[in-house]
């Protein structure tokens, strides 16, 4: 049992952080941890437990967000610090789970000795399904606590397997019941999941805007038919229509040379049978942009192109979700102290985008917010590969603590949030 | 209970032909009765009732193939007539069923009446797994009978949801221990799956000769990354070189514009998330022709294309499996026999290749076999509307009543197999 109102050591963090990689551990020094599934609730079981012996209490929302509350400013908000601590499939030990450790190690540092004039309280968080994987879409647990979705509807979703949101919270134990703190301000931080930091040698990324980003839902409805039968004129290949649609997303990124991002990361035949032609293929698209004008134009490119695959007339293509996730600044005073943070810490520093989403585009909305970035070596990212230095997790963690402690001594208390 | 020494009429076989689509029945009218499934289950004990109640005594051997045999000549071997009961998902209700069900009709018809002079005895037969969709390939259980493969490697094979054939056999009770009768000859019914009957007016099909096919098992390997986060030019997408397979596939059918037929009926994303470039992609592909040489010629294109995709730079492609299935003639007193009946009852009958693979297609390897189609209203198949009107059904029945006849009576008693 950790002495409860001393800091944690940097030692210490590196062997937690071996220890939480080892839940959920793949062959190849990944993890598979998908939200609110057995390994999801034994990394769950272990933070609580970190909390407990740090001193911070643990409080579970109805959506199963975990947060390890100090009050050391009683009735005051909350500065919250984390990430999550669930993944894609076979995916890396690094993304969403260092940002939750090192928030858990920033809370408890600061609670063990609160700056002086302490404005607020700090609570560490874990968000549930940021990945979305499982359970689609991501950002699940921060929506909810920002109030773009209610509990009720994510509770209600259900997952590929069947299985509702509710069913599986009940199922590790964290259907919670708590109120989730009150908030002041948000930081977090994340492996940077591109190459910019590595190949231009910084230690510390400070997000300025996040990309903007199309997320499609596409069904391809053929004909249900024998594949050794049925003339090649009859055919209404669901397949061959949802195969043009993959590669018309690929060429709409190659029109955009690499300033656009397009990719189908999921795709669903059914009857899926080596000798039926299939009936219906369901995929997720998507297109990324920093540059909102540009992404329209990408859009447009996406519709006139599955327009042509549908004017051929083998299959039909619907288009259920097209939602945009816009292009948008963090706080600029957030930004000014992070920087001011890494230069007092020495470290060498650049502000940039981020590609991916992440929860702090959620919490951006409804407080003032920081978002770091340490760097990933080769820039491999939701992949077993995935990959951050020792050290590198260190000076972030560094970062992040002295960020966390200047917020709560208020430093973006009069910061206001459209 | 039917009295088992008079023959079975053929408004009871509508009646029973309707119980038996009842069992797993699809809300559109078809079957979803995947081998060895619980449904597949229930079908079979019907099928077992049906052969107590009408006197022919029920075999099961290792791999689940099911006997209703009678034997007016004892120590004689069998002359076989079947088709199999398991289906594709959310299939057709004719598709085996009605081969299986026009089986046992012809089966305890002759059994009750039998020829003067039978020179054998008969059995109807329902073999496992034909269609290769929860299990593959297909052609399970008649490949096992004729010696193509051995039991234990059937009993082996796991399916998609990572149950082997001999625990699916076991928990529905039809993992039998039932030496199988010995064959004289088999004779089997089936829809035809294509238009040529119904658009030329013929009540029956005697088939000549099967389509030869290509089958594969392809493998195309990317590198999972992250779908918002990765520049387009560090991607290795096992989903854009997936669709180009599918896409491949389809360009070498239409290059021979008819004569041959392709398609990719199975494909499986891996790790298949929203915001996950895919690492593994998993397809079964086919080409078919009733011309060997064109097959040939299209075999070389789809690997030349491929070749093509590997050299462009951004996945690999793997062709684990391409097993030919030869083009073969059935035998020619089997066709004659079938002529001569038809003539007899004053059908409207032609020969015809078979362009889909059936249990048929092992037997002829084995014994002298005799292959007839009845009309598919539209040519559709492996899907919920594949239809056949009563009338023609009755039409089968009788056609494959009197075949069978003959054939205890003798008729192919002569004839060598290869």
């Amino acid at each position: 049992m950790a002495d409860p109102t001393s800091e944690p050591t940097e030692a210490a963090f590196l062997s937690d952080f071996a220890e939480l990689s080892a839940i959920g551990a793949t062959e190849r020094g990944g993890v598979h941890r998908e939200a609110a599934t057995h390994a999801d609730g034994l990394g769950r079981e272990w933070l609580r437990g970190w909390f407990a012996e740090h001193g911070l209490r643990c409080r579970v929302d109805a959506v199963g967000n975990m947060y390890g509350c100090a009050e050391p400013v009683p009735g005051a908000p909350y500065v919250l610090v984390g990430s999550h601590l669930d993944s894609q499939p076979t995916s890396g030990r690094f993304d969403g789970a260092y940002g939750v450790l090192a928030g858990a190690y920033a809370a408890a540092s600061v609670a063990a000795a609160p700056p002086e004039a302490a404005r607020c309280n700090v609570a560490a968080v874990n968000w549930f399904n940021e990945e979305g994987s499982r359970f689609s879409p991501s950002l699940m647990g921060s929506s909810v606590f920002v109030g773009k979705r209610t509990a009720e509807e994510v509770l209600e979703t259900v997952g590929a397997d069947g299985v509702t949101v509710r069913e599986a919270l009940r199922a590790i134990g964290f259907d919670g019941q708590d109120s989730p703190p009150r908030p002041a301000s948000f930081a977090e931080i994340h492996i940077e999941q591109g190459r910019t930091l590595v190949d231009e040698g910084f230690d510390i990324g400070v997000v300025t805007r996040n990309w903007a980003a199309y997320k499609y839902a596409v069904t391809v409805e053929g004909e249900q038919a024998h594949t050794g039968a049925t003339h090649m004129r009859y055919r209404r290949d669901a397949l061959v229509g949802a195969s043009q649609v993959v590669l018309a997303v690929r060429a709409v990124a190659d029109e955009f040379g690499g300033a656009v991002l397009g990719s189908v990361g999921q795709l669903t035949v059914e009857p899926n049978s080596p000798v039926v032609v299939p009936s219906r293929v369901r995929l997720a698209a998507d297109l990324r942009s920093l540059d909102v004008d540009l992404l329209e134009q990408a859009h447009q490119s996406l519709l006139a192109r599955i327009a042509e695959i549908v004017e051929a007339g083998e299959v039909g293509v619907g288009v259920q979700g097209a939602t945009l996730r816009p292009s948008l600044p963090y706080h600029e005073a957030g930004v000014a102290l992070a920087g001011a943070v890494a230069d007092d810490l020495g470290l060498r520093w650049r502000t940039l985008p981020t590609m991916a989403g992440h929860d702090s585009v959620n919490l951006r909305d409804l407080v003032p917010t920081v978002m770091l970035f340490v760097p990933s070596v080769n820039g491999i990212s939701h992949n077993e590969n995935e990959y951050t230095t020792d050290d590198q997790m260190i000076t972030g963690l560094r970062m992040l603590t002295a960020t966390t402690r200047r917020m709560v001594a208020g430093a973006l208390e009069t910061v206001s949030v459209p």
